[in-house]
């Protein structure tokens, strides 16, 4: 098993696609469908990037998700925190106070200042996260741009316009026939 | 919860005590106790830097773990990767490969080269891998000892002694009440 769970993984590449400078709103089940996911585990993740501010919220048929800021603005290390949320690489028992030669009274000197060994994972920590900081979703989505052809990005507006037009008409038909239901559950 | 478990916190503070320059071998039930951990735990970890080639182990009353190296040449990466096991920073399942819009055919050139997102997790975990790298357990030694007042590691190798001298009186008595007993059980 890997430390950052598939969450990230599924998140920053729908999220990827909303970075496009074409994109709407979209739906989380239509970017599951999209990418072969899960849209029950995806239905769990955007909840989080919205609490986040890397996405906002708009109901209705046409609703969905959009980036809440330019992608520029939005980091892989924000997509990274919004989903796995506060999780340290190393969570310090400060074992150190804990020796049997202290008996019941560990000395000062013990528990002063950071822990030698925690030190060490609070670097180790601290550039893994300058790292994932140093990428935007606008840089990662040029990137993955960059190497599909010329039309993709035409495929994949088209393939979600046609999901929310499709939504649409089935959502009117609906309302014809049961005139009387204003709720809206989907 | 961290990404490194407890095992490796508890793993290097041991191996802290074996890298003084006086140590000799010790128990890994002796070193949990010292520190104030669960032996059982620790009973588990012991085995795993001794595959590693971290430490080396002898068998008898006056046994144990000691390094299997010099304490120069064991990095906090060495440990973390012989307690923790081939644990990446990410596992990528292809997301970009899966898109609906190929249909049944995915083309080449969409998995093509090191997806976007795994290059960027790749580079986090190797400027993590490159931190843990950089201190090694005599190092790390050092700067605990720095912290101690003069005296402490005298402590530390008798209270270390006192068990071993302990055990192995127990042991001699042990043997003179049940003299048909050669098996080592402990």
């Amino acid at each position: 098993m890997a430390h950052l769970g598939n969450g990230v993984e599924y998140g920053l590449h729908c999220l990827l696609w909303l970075a496009r400078p074409q994109a709407g709103f979209a739906s989380s089940r239509d970017l599951a469908d999209l990418q072969g996911v899960s849209p029950s585990f995806l239905a769990k993740i955007f909840p989080k990037l919205e609490k986040a501010g890397v996405v906002t919220a708009s109901d209705g048929v046409h609703g969905g998700y959009r980036l809440a800021r330019p992608a520029g603005e939005i980091s892989v290390l924000d997509v990274v925190d919004a989903i796995e949320g506060p999780k340290p690489l190393f969570d310090c028992q400060e074992v150190r106070g804990k020796c049997a030669v202290f008996g019941s009274a560990k000395p000062d000197w013990s528990t002063h200042g950071v822990c030698a060994v925690h030190s060490v994972m609070i670097r180790a920590e601290q550039a893994m996260r300058a790292e994932l900081a140093k990428t935007s979703l606008a840089k990662l989505a040029e990137t993955v741009a960059g190497k599909a052809p010329a039309g993709f990005a035409e495929q994949i507006s088209t393939w979600l316009a046609d999901r929310l037009e499709s939504r649409a008409k089935t959502r009117s038909r609906a309302n014809r026939t049961d005139s009387g239901r204003h709720t809206d559950a989907s």
